[in-house]
């Protein structure tokens, strides 16, 4: 079959003849890759970004947004079967540690992570185990939200733990409306009655906001956090979800948040840097969050298959890879750009038409 | 080697020959057993209660609290080594439906029951999975904990469940002090500064409740719900650990429930039977409990590390397991039976003297 | 002022001449009624169902589903002022006992219930406490909200509690579509992205459901539980929402809960019925379920506020009560009668068209 | 009556004569003040380094750690009677607010801060509101618990709440083992069976530590980080509670975080400066605390009961308050100085022979 494999750090991959994988072990699951998402991290993997974190051995194969159909499973596997389609969560866990058996199968101590550290889901097949394919509603093509298994499912898994502390009459400021983003606000207007403020610097981003789910939006041009207080009475937001992470982002997030309140950090780049008078005077609380676990995949999928969240995607022939990546790394994506079989291509775009930054 | 095996209900089990197993399947464990735990389920399965529920093929061999050292493990085993003692969860899960995935593994949905519907474990050696296996700490001696592995656990995960509400100043009656509530008692003390008030209709009961954390005790004679009201100024306690579950336990427990209270429901055998007025009126909640995860087994060996949970244990010659069968029915064992290797025996008692009743 | 009086059981109350309430003490504050709901609770109280358990002296002055407008608030009032539209929850609450301080008022130890055992609100003004008082949204009508104050905020109340649990993929069965289920189904849809399966014997309870949120809906025949267990492949639901509480509703809705799953007891009138074993081997709970808390009221305002909780109401003149309590007495009312100032009937309904039955 | 009063800052405050307070409101409560605690913020006032803050008008009463005896009740007081032994909670709050409806008094938007922005209890009586006040159990003497109202209550908050988190076989680790850090560690040796590791740079406050609960404990000589973590297998702690807040703890306290682990900020002084690429790829969060709310404190006082937690006191004459302002201000002060009535002095020290640092 064929394989998307870096050879060469800062050298554009290529198309390799691979053997196709077959199940080894019992609870081993072999996918028809049907999706697989082209992401900006897969470009930082090809400059050599990755090279010493990840400290995987060349050449193989990238990709770790994918979705497709099972065509082998193991002897021990109960939760899918050969036919079925699905969508792979990210990690590939151990379901022996304290974390897995906790239903944290995030902070699994033993777990690998295809296309960044093993090989991944740029091929024709994919192995994977049953502990990292969820079952896709019938409704639901592979192709339209293999994008949502990383980027989606970290925006999933912030705005759900935040929907817990939410109630009717409560403000959330979202600071960020690109890719990440633009998916917490369509799962906070699932999952919530609360008042969901956007706040970006990009006007377009803000117009897109409000026609899937944003109530207000406020640009941010340094006086964003004045306006979030205007906008509360002067107490600020039960909980900020700081998609950016970054530059001036977070001073202003903490600047709207109310006495009490939490902070999600989400998006990364800058330092958090508080007074430990002001966390104290004011009691208010930072939560991290990393990608979601398995059953956040699992309910993701459910807000999919009901509309609930939807995500533009840009198509591209599986052979055409090197015109995604470029795409990619030259700002002509508009929302997520996915590799489809060949023969699977019918040049359609995905579902939302608005298009969110990638 | 060896196995206690049952070939006809209402027939003694004979001690039989039979291959030792072997690894199959790269999550596979073997352990020595060196401790098996003899219960009442054992002799209700003896005597046939248990054919038509469990559906298993005669003949096969029971025990279903099992501690040892691992002997043999498959190739995807990481939680534990040859060597390790470990204790045995009771149930086989999958590690794959969506209960097992949250955490909830008591909900598998593809689970066994060694030593009911399966192979157990009073045999030389068991065959299990290295989801069922918990590490013991250096200082717990597998025939010391063995007994826990079922009832304990069950009692461990209400308890746990209760502390979650407990808070000081707070009530918790605990009605029934016989093998699980003893256990209750002292995760209670542990996990709680409440006022732990323990009911039972034996004098002998509630003395021993009292060393182990009891704070009040009253007697059950009809008029332990009124003595409760008076203990708490006539409002109730805000948690009833329910470990009897049938006969006028039931009523005198509702009785003792403060407004807004929890009752949990953990002995079983008569019918919880409550006007809905009474349910809505005092917004009172009934919280069903079964045995606990493998995580609450985790956390109790934990305890029992620490010397906070002590079970009194009395010790029998593998060999001899028709003598413990028969002391166990006829009312002899105080505390709980456990078969240790013939040349493991060394004749001593468990930890605690003062044993509750099985 | 003019106050609908009961002098006698079994009589139809006058409109008597009483003075006007003024400000005692610091807390008080002094309503000019705008808006008080008819509820069956009247017709009861009237026919001396309540004499008992109210203990309240005759003649008193009935209605406990309030709204209305700030007309003289006492010295340590803080939380509205006067001119301000209010909505009254239907407790007078200590703020002092454990409960207040908990947030859980509804438990107060030391609460008045106005209109039922003391002076309510059918009458021009009424004198109530800060602690009563929820400010309403600008956009909403005191009169097109009163009836929310009592059964509108039990719905949800539970349906909130519900919501905790509720995940997308997750489903809840909603049996009774009534006044309450109704609410509650608004409830359910604005705060989770849960399937809402409703249950009711009525076609047209069904069909209406369906238009206010309902997935799916199921006439209750007695296949009920088969159907909602079809529905889930097998499993039943996470949660049951039983509006009912009486007949055959709480054995269906036992049959139709999922393993570990929660039924909710909002309705009453029959007994809650369930083998021990069967709640232990299943491990599933029952959560009872009071009016809600101020806190509840305030969320459930700002639902309303947003269009999201909407209840048809028919108006009466004050002057007009006997019309509006014979109306309910026979039937005639569709949705909920609200008693208007004179001078404010507009002779307009209220916000829903389809109506809930009472 | 007298009163320790402040003309001027930087100067001694004075004992002036001042009328008695009396009841004024319904809720109002008088206290005859048995206890007063002499706290290092007291000094911080006389400096004036509150005169901003506070916006005071001087002269008035300093004293913000307080219990005693009821003397005169309000007419709506339902908690407490005359005579009743009473502890004050540090606020003053309105009952009204959303937070006070919600549990979380300690956010009340429009309290006072007695001793701090109006007249506190260094005095002989003091009024107070029906809302601050908490009945002692009649074991507990109110100068022995008086310096329980403030610092002993911030600790017992954040220690609570981290007991949610803590389960057997967990690590804990409590930076600080002063007088917050003291108390804490008795809280959480009273809530939870998580291993407790105390750090501190003095070897005295680790060897106190050790008798009042600490499992294990650490200097902090710039190694702490490695130790916590070689202790727990390289994962580092579960929960570190810091009661330090500034200089090298806080770096060293989130190196010893688990992932997914949680940082309680309770002291303050630096900053907290984390990227949030570490806070986000290690899911770890970060928790303010403030004060405890007024039920908080009555489970203090629950605990105080039992004797779970102790505090050593220094009682000194009121008349003398200028010697216990002198020895607190010159470091000659072990434990907590608290001011008794004259009458009432007997020279005898508190309950906890081996005192922390105040």
């Amino acid at each position: 079959m064929k394989a998307v494999r870096v050879h060469e750090y800062d050298t554009v991959p290529t198309l390799d003849d691979v053997p196709v994988p077959a199940v080894r072990d019992p609870h081993d699951v072999v996918v028809k890759v049907r999706g697989a998402g082209v992401c900006r991290t897969d470009l930082h993997i090809i400059e050599g970004q990755w090279k010493g974190k990840s400290g995987v051995r060349l050449p193989y194969t990238i990709g770790h947004e994918n979705a497709g159909t099972v065509t082998e499973i193991g002897s021990a596997v109960t939760n899918v079967k050969v036919g079925d389609s699905v969508i792979l969560h990210p990690l590939a866990t151990c379901g022996l540690c304290l974390s897995c058996r906790n239903g944290d199968d995030v902070h699994c101590t033993h777990s690998d992570f295809p296309g960044i550290d093993a090989d991944g889901g740029m091929a024709e097949y994919l192995r994977t185990s049953a502990r990292s394919v969820v079952t896709l509603d019938p409704g639901l093509e592979p192709a339209d939200v293999a994008a949502l298994a990383d980027a989606g499912l970290t925006a999933y898994h912030a705005a759900r733990k935040a929907a817990e502390i939410l109630r009717p009459g409560h403000t959330v400021a979202v600071i960020g409306a690109g890719g990440l983003g633009h998916i917490g606000v369509q799962v906070l207007e699932s999952l919530t009655a609360a008042r969901i403020v956007v706040v970006d610097q990009s006007p377009e981003a803000l117009e897109l906001a409000k026609q899937i789910g944003a109530d207000v939006t406020v640009i941010a041009d340094g006086n964003e956090a004045r306006e979030v207080l205007g906008l509360t009475g002067g107490n600020g937001a039960e909980v900020v979800l700081d998609f950016v992470g970054e530059g001036t982002a977070i001073a202003a997030g903490v600047a709207m948040l109310r006495r009490a309140g939490s902070y999600f950090v989400i998006g990364y780049g800058g330092n958090l840097d508080v007074p430990t008078i002001d966390i104290i005077s004011s009691e208010i609380n930072f939560i991290g969050n990393l990608v979601g676990t398995y059953n956040d995949l699992v309910e993701l999928m459910a807000l999919a298959a009901e509309g609930k969240v939807r995500l533009h995607t840009v198509k591209y022939r599986f052979s055409n890879f090197r015109q995604a990546l470029d795409d990619l790394h030259h700002g002509r994506v508009r929302g997520r750009a996915v590799l489809v079989p060949d023969d699977e291509f019918d040049g359609q775009r995905g579902t939302l038409d608005s298009a969110p930054r990638a």
